[in-house]
């Protein structure tokens, strides 16, 4: 078999090879529907229970997650889009409240362009769904990974019901398990692989914005709501039933922390002062904060991400980011469309296609990974400035008057499938022009002055991409 | 007890509470030395075999450090300089090999500034020798730490040569079990600690220029040669007995890497071309090029360094940096002078002390790091452009005339006692000057011309440090 294997299938049509993936999150379950439909036999290993058994009860109570195009392209591949759509709530904008409760409005793109609000749990059973009734799949859950033996091609799964070990053999094997990844710890131990897990001095609190009466919502449903607080701030994002996922990003320590926030009467008052209009559709505030956990934000970054033919990383596994841009699950996604195209080209030459896969993902990874840092400071604190929010308009028409020319940094990243290093260094270049016009301009008049519109077309002549 | 700890010895004069350390390499047994000196009880645990029992025979052949002012006075505080200068080789300047065999000289500092070549293992033995005669220490051999369980306070040891485990409890821990330490990987479990692991494409392989007849040294004794290449160099270091320990850094793929040297006539062919002056110093050179390993060169970082009052990480554990400035052992010991300072100042209140030491050492480890990378490319390449070697020609005139103001980036790492980070911080405002001044100087002869000595007189008003 394996003097075959350097040939494309194409060339020696023989059996199949058996594929493991280990991590039946959404990424694992989506790589491994990819992988079925090209007739492979695929296993897949999750440390944690099917999500299916469990209690439905805190359905469109989970945490809530931002699909856009990339995600849809990957989910289109497998023909699960559909089922996703009716219950995917379109955002075309964000809206922002101060601390007076007054509103600013920023679209997200052009008229129906939206971010659309998923419930990760929700797309996660979706996906298994179409993974269980799948012939080439097989799923088994409660399976934690407690070594890789990366020369002999097997792991030692434990049962975590019964405490039983077994060894598995493994021809090829995808490590997709997520931040904390298993497989990326055996990586780790060889020589020469490069990794980093950097934190920030934040962390995220979940809480809840109660629905109205009737399952109506309370703020406007088809937006991401952001509370801009400079060194902090909240998100909603909203649910079907009528309520909305509350996240706070909040220093760990510091004059307004975590560390402040000891009890009820404290955060009652706090959010009081900064969160006037959301603290009365948060009764459970108290019980939230004090029950929820408070969660770290990382970004990981490793290289290689694949050893031969034997191990490649997709996902949270290779390049975990902080979540600020809503692509953290979108970039896993097209992981999965990448690696289909690769396997297009290259057949079942897993050596070529895993070495291109991490040649061409690495840069478009570690592009995502500092643009979600950079979206956070976005977040938190200029969209909260007028000149801010001036700038985004007046390049909003830029783009809408010279739509070839310029698109916007956020509209290549969240609608557009250029990759992500691209996207990252125009938009670079964006902003140094966007620093170099905006002096000129003081209102959104101004942009239809004649010397704006001379800088504007002289700018546009010198940017060449 | 643990009631009394937060005041410091002087005002309850209890018993000191015993102290492990986790290494018993340069740095954990110097470490050692200095907790023993304030009357701690110390027990070293080491993985390796107790180096002063296995042979002699590779004496003098084992790698070389270069030991430079901040080791020295780190030595001296526990009294050893005098017992480890007279195995300590000064080396007054580089010497740099081109093609054709040709030498240029390059002093290290002033008239009598040297770093001196001393043998790893020759300065291990002397530092267990001295622990092994305090009655306050206690060594552990073969002992390799398999598990730190940190919120009990106890770690878990497997003697390497019985097998047998025990499990031992600890006050305050030391992690000085250098760059892929087992105490900092208990700590990377915790959250939100930082760290990364980055490797350079270079390998390096260790090789010798034999001695000459009766000792006598082949090439001149008193300086660390340097053969640089610009993608690649080698570099030799005198022993005591005549010999030089070469070490040759080179790509592990491209053109002229590791990858392409298979074979023994393909290594000699490769020296006869461009180290071809050394070429017939180095009788063992096949034999040291095909048996000797190609080890890799990592920077590591992380942060925190301390757990509490419970755990701290010293040297290589907490700042692996690559070889080339030669501080990696000066750093190490430079920590335990810094240790010792804040056990002056806060005595027993060991949460203090090592919160302190991390903020205090973080920023200058950070930045030694980059030095060392730096110092790679000045080594491999720079050095041998006629242009550099004018520049630094011209920086110790400068140095000369105004000793006061400037003191080049070199002498401020090596020779004196000046924070790293403050180092590098001014090195890099150094070399803003050079690349303001060069362009008006041809030679070391134009560096007395008045309009050139009235722009380094301006340069200088400018540089406020």
């Amino acid at each position: 078999m394996s003097s075959l294997s350097a040939f494309p299938e194409s060339v020696f049509p023989s059996q199949p090879e058996p594929l493991t993936v280990m991590g039946g999150g959404l990424v694992g379950t989506l790589a491994a529907l990819y992988l079925a439909r090209r007739g492979y036999p695929v296993e897949i290993y999750d440390r944690r229970a099917d999500p299916r058994q469990l209690s439905k009860s805190t359905e469109g109570r989970s945490i809530n997650l931002a699909l856009s195009d990339r995600g849809w392209r990957a989910l289109e591949g497998v023909g699960i889009s559909e089922q996703i759509q009716p219950v995917a709530i379109p955002m075309y904008q964000r809206i922002m409240h101060d601390q007076q409760g007054r509103l600013t409005y920023q679209p997200y793109g052009r008229e129906n362009q939206a971010i659309y609000s998923v419930s990760r749990d929700g797309l996660n059973r979706a996906l298994l769904d179409l993974a269980e009734v799948n012939s080439h799949i097989s799923l088994h859950f409660n399976q934690k990974c407690q070594f890789v033996d990366l020369p002999n091609r097997h792991l030692v799964l434990r049962d975590t019901l019964t405490g039983q070990e077994q060894t598995r053999s493994f021809r090829h094997l995808f490590g997709v398990d997520g931040a904390y990844s298993a497989v990326r710890s055996a990586m780790q131990k060889t020589d020469r692989f490069d990794y980093s897990q950097q934190y920030l001095n934040y962390g995220y609190k979940e809480l809840t914005i109660e629905a109205g009466a009737n399952g109506t919502w309370r703020l406007e449903k088809n937006a991401l709501h952001i509370w801009p607080r400079g060194q902090y701030m909240m998100i909603a994002l909203p649910n079907l039933d009528g309520s909305f996922n509350c996240t706070l990003f909040f220093p760990y320590e510091g004059e307004h922390s975590f560390a402040t926030l000891q009890t009820g009467a404290q955060v009652q008052a706090f959010f009081a002062q900064v969160f006037p209009d959301a603290l009365p559709l948060m009764p459970a505030l108290e019980e939230d904060f004090f029950q929820n956990p408070t969660s770290s934000l990382v970004t990981i970054r490793c290289y290689p991400w694949s050893v031969a033919d034997e191990v490649l990383l997709l996902g949270d596994a290779s390049h975990a980011i902080v979540p600020f841009y809503g692509q953290g699950m979108n970039a896993g996604f097209e992981d999965c469309s990448v690696l289909d195209d690769l396997l297009d080209q290259h057949g079942s030459d897993w050596h070529t296609v895993f070495a291109e896969f991490q040649r061409l993902r690495k840069p478009n990874a570690d592009a995502m990974a500092d643009l979600a840092v950079y979206n956070f400071e976005e977040m938190r604190d200029r969209v909260a400035d007028p000149r801010f929010l001036l700038r985004k308009k007046i390049e909003s028409k830029i783009s809408a008057q010279y739509p070839d020319q310029w698109v916007p940094l956020y509209t290549q990243v969240t609608f557009s499938s250029t990759p992500y290093a691209d996207a990252w260094a125009n938009g670079q270049r964006q902003e140094q022009v966007m620093q170099r016009l905006m002096p000129h301009i003081q209102s959104e008049a101004d942009y239809d002055q004649p010397a704006v519109q001379a800088l504007v077309q002289q700018e546009l002549a010198n940017l060449a991409y």
